[in-house]
């Protein structure tokens, strides 16, 4: 399973073309359409997030809500294109030098996004619109949707994925809080525990209290002009044993995961399990020790993540996140124009104060679709009904600690 | 640019092939030797570093020190292998029952390492050996090796690369060791004040006195016979602006380096710059101005971790991991027996007290490995020359602030 | 440069998407939309040509018809669609039961289709719909549209492009008019008298006279009720030396040529310069003789068909294709019920007499996308201006023979 | 499963590695020696094949004969390189300048080999060896013994495959010998009847009298001083319904084989089925009408050689193709002096009168290559167990015509 988006954030459409997706999986679009909103609703999110509710459409690949095998086509309209297909028409269209569409123009590039890199890299310094319309964070809605299409397909085998947030500015949860959001558990008490009141959130944490706290730093940040990242812990309950390889460095779930959630805008930092605290840990203290209980292999720690040699050990994934706050300051931040080279306020383009809710979104997605694919590369990715046969026989070797499958 | 590698840890072998590494590059097998030998020297490594001594050796594709354009091919014979034949022989020997062989059959996974999952997943459970032999950090040899090509292609563009110990346990570097590291400097300071006592140390940390005190840790863990985890800091300098894109999510720089750095055994987090820290900071605090300076576009400040939007911005590539320490215990560790389900204490392979310097030498390889794919993305992969030629013109166009190129 | 498509015959849209597209290239609509046309018009197609003019619409990475960098993403409405909305709504309606649907539903294969394989591969046996609905050739269309985008970028490197027809059923070119085709060029002339001509033939060959009795005897299948095939020449002119690679079998540029070309629909053969004449020709016969003229190495013939080493030599591309007869019939085929496995006669589609004319189109759509990822792997792929640039010093090095590049 | 080479032709070792074959397949190393043995023997081959035998060996990713998951790797000594290591020494040896290695060095490039365009392309003029040691055909003896892995992993589920000679130069079997290699057959009678003869004749073909025909022809080209071409089938029996897809282009069966197969040096045109016959059939008489027989979908006839839609149908796989005669003559071709640029009898570098038998074997491999791939894409990769159980349950859903698996 592949995707691949398109689209500027002022274009006319946002679209993703999913490959591999196996056929007659039953899709809710429903869901689909509530995945999409999570992203939009976080607290401390812009003016944009009230002018457009994202309406996805699949246009290829599925019928009567059954996937069909061939790809999957998503299409979102950008509403705002309305007020920007003069600025951002695909064509000529005569009216380039007109005020209306000079005035988007874009040459003093802001600090910690991509415009200026953007700008030289491709050849376009003469308006880094061209740059920052794709670099936005607009192109992740994409994702989330592909991703709410994995978790569909996921949760058929009792794997659920909350992506939380744990901490923003200066409010963090508090250890006991998070370790609550990534204790083994039944799917369907994550269900009930973790993710309902998580989806319920404004700023999409599982403490009450400390979302007030949190809503309090937004606010006090938008008093002093300014933007606030934090963190975001993604966990995965009910996988499957053996998801990923050590075999090969690419082939490691870690590794892919790290791919995944480090190109999501903003984060610049994860890790897995104990994390950053490893590093003054001694080996012994930060053991999982094997137990043998109920038929199957267990730990009685989870020090790991959930993986072991780049595979998924059946204890919850457990994700560590840090997203840095939005580089965007409404008061600009210095720069330079990069037709005169002098010193400049950059550019303020339209922002939110913190977007560490809708991050949280995305990294569970990001996080679905990479589970998807390793899941598929194990049990198959043409059928459903296959796939589900090949699960089950796994299933039932597991079950036998795999002792007589040679025998 | 792209490698496989192959092979077990008492295999006769370890091997690599790396396809699309430009033609006419020289080569230089000292320096090959050396980035090897970096790998086993470290402070609390166990006894087989002193038994091996790796002389890889390059089999194709190289041609009185030049590459041809061809698939290189390399091999590292593993000098044990002449005690371990038997053991791991590739074709049945008729002794497989014999006592030398069947005394190496290992049935009692040891937490925290791909034996217990690998030998479910691939149904290796009569002997986890088939498993272990290929999830041991011995293949990250060839990684290395690869690592030191692509570090020599590189040196040719004035870009260097260091992996520095930045802490072994509860012992780290300061705050002022640690920023010492990674400010911006010319290459050639670098080499001489920053890669040369790295290299040097036995530790491969900057500062001799936290060297000590690191070596005293390492001393104690032995004695408490337990493990070490650690961090590392990483650190490119020199390179263009705009490696990496932002245009896809598996185009950005950032995700590709920390799938490549995640992929090493026992790594379990990846930063970027303020890393961790930025989910505290507000917006305007984390800023890297914009300045033009010297004929460029510069930074006052490096927060980033020389990234925006998935790409190179000129200023010093600055990564931190975390390592967890090794979980190979000589005391074992708590586990269960593959085919009794009893509970049992687990194996013990011969194994190190901590391998984080030999963790920086492999990501110091594999963000070379990385950082090399990007640059011949970017400037060509079939001719030395030719990319030499295109790079020059790209740095002519950027001196001139990108300004006349489409006049 | 990749592209990958979605979407069904009678569903909403056909897209595509077409990640590492070079920026700054100039697109032209008009072409666009007049390649699109030249896959409906060929003599001896159906009903639906007539139905649809296909206007594919660009709606991401491309601005004032200026490529971006960026993803591009098209979209092609199928107008029927109105018609079909029912039956192949994405999204449950609740009448899928009504005799609009149902009389819709396909259970009798059709030979020579991807119908049965393909319904017992995904489970779709209740209805092959499901399956032929995307294995219909009109997905094409969004090849043809983005083959058309790499013509355009091809163009401004003086490399010229053209899928002629040969033969349908019986009735073939003459051996001195199948040499004119491809006889070296330049790109003025090769436009004038040969594109043109081939452009304005109903059935896309160059000689008027045999159109003609092409034309008849599609005439006289459509009486017998029956179907035709033929063959397809492609033919690039203007070429540079070198692209492609012989260092590992995935870079020859004639597999991947083999690869693109294979992959059209109905397309059952295909071969490089003399082709199967090879087979009983001596070595002595079939050399290209290399010679030193008009500072630029030449060939005195042109056997191998422009490729050696699975590399362009700088003579003209020269590769046929076969075309296997449309299997659908009017009077149905040969089949078995995939409820009751009763002898049957097949369903029977809407279809063409011969599709030999579209495609060729198709072929020199799929031919410009290979050749489109070659070169910009030689020349680069980031920004136009820069390939421009490389691709420039490039030519003056080969006038010099290469032989003072490395003095 | 993928695979990568490396080596030159001259050089100390041809290397391979083989990343993702399942684990617990048995290997024999015998088979594996015969079919490397088979592409040495063809009558017609130079002196080269008299001086090696060559003896592969493995040294990573199997014990004790069976796989183990993790990558295989596969080297092969090239004997001649003892008299060989000064001239293609990985490492500068400061006698670069003696007589020994001046000698050999080439600069008056053969017509149709990769010489004068590698050369130019790599900027390697100075010395084309650089080039053909590549480039040579002594690279895919790594192929046939990657390809000799693949048919031991396809043979446990009945697949059979043979490359047959079926013309060298103007000798040609007869139709009814050629039908008579392609027919459908129990993979029992098709090794009885079709391997075992053809792995036992000189020349790999089905007749004895046509082989005598074909080394009497080749007897003559040796005395006439030059080289012979000719045409291969390669056939798969016993391959299951499904194999390969059509949802997308790159997923077609066809597309992939013949990609596959173009990459064989000297390789010109491939077919299917009917092949370039095609062009002039009508559609009625070149169906294959389905019919169920023996609770399975059947067909009566096989003009599409097997697939249909890119897939497996369940039919013989039939791929013809052809190769050129080798270009190098023993009287040289005309050719230019890389550095003076004028006129020149090429480099004779030693060579065979035909290759065609050698090709047919590559060519086995190369399809058992692709066909394991879209086996294991279908079925799993990870373990054989898994596999067969997985490939079995298929084949139990397709025995009841797929009716009941979703009811």
């Amino acid at each position: 399973m592949e995707y691949v988006t398109a689209g500027e954030s002022h274009g006319p459409y946002l679209t993703a073309i999913i490959s591999g997706f196996p056929a007659n999986v039953q899709l809710d679009q429903q869901q689909l359409l509530a995945d999409l909103r999570q992203r939009q609703i976080g607290y401390g999110r812009g003016e944009r997030m009230k002018i457009e509710t994202d309406q996805v459409q699949i246009v290829g690949g599925v019928r009567y809500g059954k996937t069909l095998g061939s790809p999957i086509a998503l299409m979102l309209a950008n509403r705002d294109y309305q007020n920007w297909h003069e600025v951002m028409s695909v064509w000529p269209t005569g009216a380039e030098k007109s005020a209306t569409v000079t005035k988007r123009i874009i040459t003093k590039p802001r600090p910690g996004h991509a415009d200026l890199v953007g700008g030289l890299k491709y050849d376009q310094q003469q308006d880094l619109r061209n740059v920052l319309e794709r670099a936005s964070a607009r192109e992740t809605a994409m994702r989330v949707a592909v991703g709410s299409l994995c978790k569909q397909f996921l949760s058929q085998f009792g794997i659920a994925i909350v992506g939380a947030v744990t901490q923003i500015g200066q409010v963090a949860l508090s250890k006991e809080q998070l370790e609550k959001i990534s204790q083994p558990s039944s799917a369907a008490n994550f269900k009930r525990e973790i993710i309902t009141p998580i989806y319920a959130s404004p700023v999409r944490t599982i403490d009450p209290d400390t979302a007030q706290r949190m809503q309090a730093a937004i606010d006090q940040a938008y008093q002093e002009q300014t933007t606030l990242g934090g963190k975001i812990r993604v966990v995965v309950q009910g996988l499957p044993i053996g998801l990923g390889s050590y075999v090969s460095a690419d082939q490691k779930l870690d590794s892919r995961l790290s791919a995944a959630l480090m190109s999501i805008n903003a984060i610049k930092g994860v890790s897995f399990g104990d994390g950053f605290n490893f590093g003054r840990e001694t080996g012994r203290a930060a053991l999982d020790p094997i137990i043998w209980c109920n038929h199957s292999f267990q730990r009685a720690a989870n020090h790991q993540g959930g993986l072991e040699g780049g595979m998924t050990n059946g204890m919850p994934l457990v994700i560590d996140l840090v997203m840095k706050p939005i580089p965007t300051q409404t008061t600009g931040a210095p720069s330079v124009d990069m037709q005169t080279h002098e010193s400049v306020v950059s550019t303020v383009e339209r922002s939110d104060i913190t977007a560490v809710p809708a991050a949280s979104v995305i990294a569970e997605a990001m996080t679905a679709i990479t589970i998807m694919q390793a899941f598929c590369e194990m049990f198959g990715h043409d059928e459903n009904q296959r796939i589900k046969q090949n699960f089950d026989h796994y299933l039932d070797y597991l079950k036998k600690g795999g002792l007589d499958q040679n025998d």
